[in-house]
């Protein structure tokens, strides 16, 4: 359970009130604002606002007065275009803004990507909450043995419970001590600034976290991917299936272009050719590197 | 007259249909919407979209659940405290998206303005329109004797009536000859990408653009300044009028911090300290040099 | 003639002075620093300095003390895994400023590549010369029929001698004007940041242009692609070669994954898997819409 | 001791290897160039690399094409001018390049300035040394009591030992912790990726981080600043005495108009016209809340 009854009740009100505008709406989107939406174990994404629609990054990439809108058929074809051809200006004219509780790791992956507004919630000025995360058994994995940066199988028996073992006792005596070090009765207390430092990096902190679209799709194609961590990939998750809401006819070319589409070198393309015209094409005489001909097979036989 | 028939039915088709939304609303602003504001002879700024509310800055500062406002008041004090500290992320929970109709001199001042989001009128691909700024008569003014960078007194008699008539012919000839160079009545046509070079720079251009509130305050403070040159300045007023309905509270502490303030240097503070001490303080003595000391002078005497 | 025998002094007495450094030094680069590079009419690019080699792409992504280097084929191997899977930090690390003479309708397109520092010629503080671009014949296009958004074949005959009739005549005419408008004899002079509205787009402009390598790829991508107006495309294949001996490893992947590469979408990759299969693909079975279907025909069938 | 003799080995090697290049150098700036100066118990920075100098910023701002230079006291004039009056892009125009050790909540902190390339070591690539932050004796303080978001005095006796007890302590165990869990010993071994989240906060870290003068201007506005966190004040102090060397003429207007300026609001400034004037202006009739008119006091009274 994420959300404290106070915070719910916070939540329950704001979805209580409905105002008239003249803005593009989105129903989808609205049926998702404010909803805490459970990722991991104590984390969450939420929907705090949204601006614009499919028929705004067609809008603005006609640069019209209306709705810019002929048909949907003919925004989707735009869209499409627009994407195929490596626009971004107009998807940088959709903007939505999450409050996201996240793990410490998570949020330090999440941060590289610089083209985006973020609030933190601040342990310089107020306390964090004793949630860390856990990873369920079956997200407890081995070191990978194929890839240096990534993860192989998962632990099993007695290996496994000792992994759980030492992140709960650890986590909990950190937080124990963190509470001991900043209490006041009868200490002075450890400025929480320093306080934090003993805290490790699955606490979880929180943040607003407001992005264009076309910034969101850069962090979703590389965190939605299957080579991402899994800990921040199920956020990916969560807020594809937003989007996928929001701005049905992008998402659809996202999905294309982006997650199911691979860029192929120019070697790459010549080996296809080369294929394509009967001829026996194999590592050895691609040009290419034993990775990149690994990466290349996989590119041909599987359905990504 | 800067819209037509057309664009002002499809501005009006907009302002009739009002949506239903659980997302923070402004009435001020909803009031705004999609109206063209004119500016200059046929320029105009409309709010396309807009996202928060001076409760939105308090929020997510707060990294809170609900609308994280407990009174205007408090809310009030906590903006201007995140304005006096230089806080700009929650300034950057708001945003705002025009449409700006503008001469290409002024759209090239602007456009060094980075961190915004712009779809431009593409002439590669469309045709321009035959219009272009014609300066009133009293804002057709000499160069300046003090500033290297700006505009004396205004021109008078002849001399000014040279320069109009001279803007209005060689920006009606360029425009015809626009128009002989693309035609494709007896001969091929010259590509639009090509003929476009033989247009003014007074000549119009429309975008959009998207912005957060804090790069917005960031143009407004340098383009709403007395010493921004007078053709982007009206565009800054205009948008100045908008934010204030907008988000009063935040817009106040802009007015008092910003337009408003002035930054004193290390030695321009420490004569104000002995001049409040009755030290008789001259440029000679006070460490600054010519150029800075007149500036101080000017910033203790106007109320700005 | 780009430059004044004064200019070239200026250029030739810094060439003159070399100087001791302990920094990354690529003496394939030190060869261009500063000389002015001829590009279209009256432009130019020159190299006015650089930051980092090959080895600081590889150095930077393994957070190493010392060069980083093992050897230069695995620094290669290095680079090539980088750019294949679109790690963009290790690249950002390298860094190069030009001096860049340009058309003002091609500075318009160059700007919108917003993540690089600008300072640009002010011609609200200073007098432009009378330096504008002429089309060589052989670049005189009409509209292309095909794509609303480029040039067809070449103008010939009496069409293209009008069209550099007016050019010249109007670039001419209007500079003569700027002058007669600005001029202070026997009148006050109109202020520099209006008189310049009169001038058209083919006029010259410089700037100081910087920008980490990461970005210039992507700039070049772009603008040294086919698709990309010639008039930009020129200074984009200037900045190419000069590049190419600045850091030949990461020129070599960017040249074999991007402007070599192709991206195929989803649906492209699998009529590609069908085709190897030995199935018959046509247009209509593909799943694709016809222009997106040229497109993949294009890619198959040209050696890019 | 924060290197490894092979560490020094690397830097000494790279000392040692003195260049010829055409590119403005700075003598002041060789002589930093790699070594590791020392910050906190295990940290550092190091100077990889820079680009530009004082007459950089001024050959850009004047768009010039040598030097750019007439005299050096011209081109502290002009840059003490670009400073006082807003101008960002010269100072764009130069670059450094960092090596930094810090500990990890010290870098989160600092990741939020995002106009800054950065290359992090991976801790889901490689293992993490044993090396935490534990702070001097002098430096571990209680929680302010006036201010929400800092640390009031040093703590003393048994609590101030019981604070050090608890960070090392919790440190070793989770190092200990990190190490079996990730060991290949009689076990699989734990994905890196994973047994990261178990190590707190002070555990050291180190990247790359390059940025341009006006953003590290920012930086060091902010991070030099009394009120900003001792741990990252430590690491902006070190830059600052780089960046002195390197850019005099910069530096020198930055501490006069940044780091010892100050901002006074339009009432604020109305204040000090009356006082000037001999008004008794108090905290009741300034028109400032008790919070502004403290903090305007302090600028008053205090030689910053």
């Amino acid at each position: 359970m994420t959300l404290t009854p106070e915070q719910q009740a916070e939540i329950d009100a704001l979805r209580s009130q409905t105002q008239q505008t003249l803005r593009a709406t989105v129903p989808g989107m609205e049926a998702h604002l404010y909803k805490a939406y459970e990722v991991l174990d104590h984390g969450f994404i939420r929907v705090i606002d949204y601006m614009g629609d499919d028929s705004a990054i067609c809008q603005a990439a006609r640069v019209s007065y209306g709705k810019g809108t002929k048909s949907v058929q003919n925004d989707e074809g735009l869209i499409r275009y627009l994407m195929r051809h490596w626009h971004s200006t107009p998807f940088e004219m959709c903007e939505i803004k999450l409050h996201v509780k996240l793990p410490v790791f998570v949020a330090r992956q999440w941060i590289r990507h610089r083209t985006a507004n973020v609030n933190e919630y601040s342990a310089r000025y107020s306390i964090l909450d004793r949630e860390f995360y856990i990873p369920a058994p079956e997200h407890i994995n081995a070191q990978s043995v194929v890839n240096n940066q990534g993860r192989g199988g998962v632990l099993e028996g007695e290996e496994a419970a000792r992994v759980l073992e030492i992140l709960k006792a650890d986590s909990n005596r950190a937080y124990d001590h963190y509470e001991q070090m900043i209490s006041q009765e009868g200490q002075d207390g450890l400025a929480r600034e320093l306080a934090r430092m003993n805290l490790p990096a699955n606490v979880y902190t929180q943040w607003y976290w407001k992005v264009d679209l076309h910034n969101l799709f850069h962090f979703l194609r590389l965190r939605a991917d299957a080579h991402a961590q899994y800990e921040i990939r199920v956020y990916a998750d969560a807020i594809c299936k937003v989007v996928a809401d929001w701005v049905p006819a992008a998402y659809g070319a996202f999905e294309d272009y982006r997650l199911g589409g691979a860029t192929l070198s120019g070697k790459a393309l010549d080996c296809v050719r080369r294929m394509l015209k009967g001829e026996e094409v194999t590592q050895e005489n691609s040009g290419m590197s034993k990775g990149e001909w690994r990466e290349f097979e996989g590119v041909l036989n599987d359905p990504a």
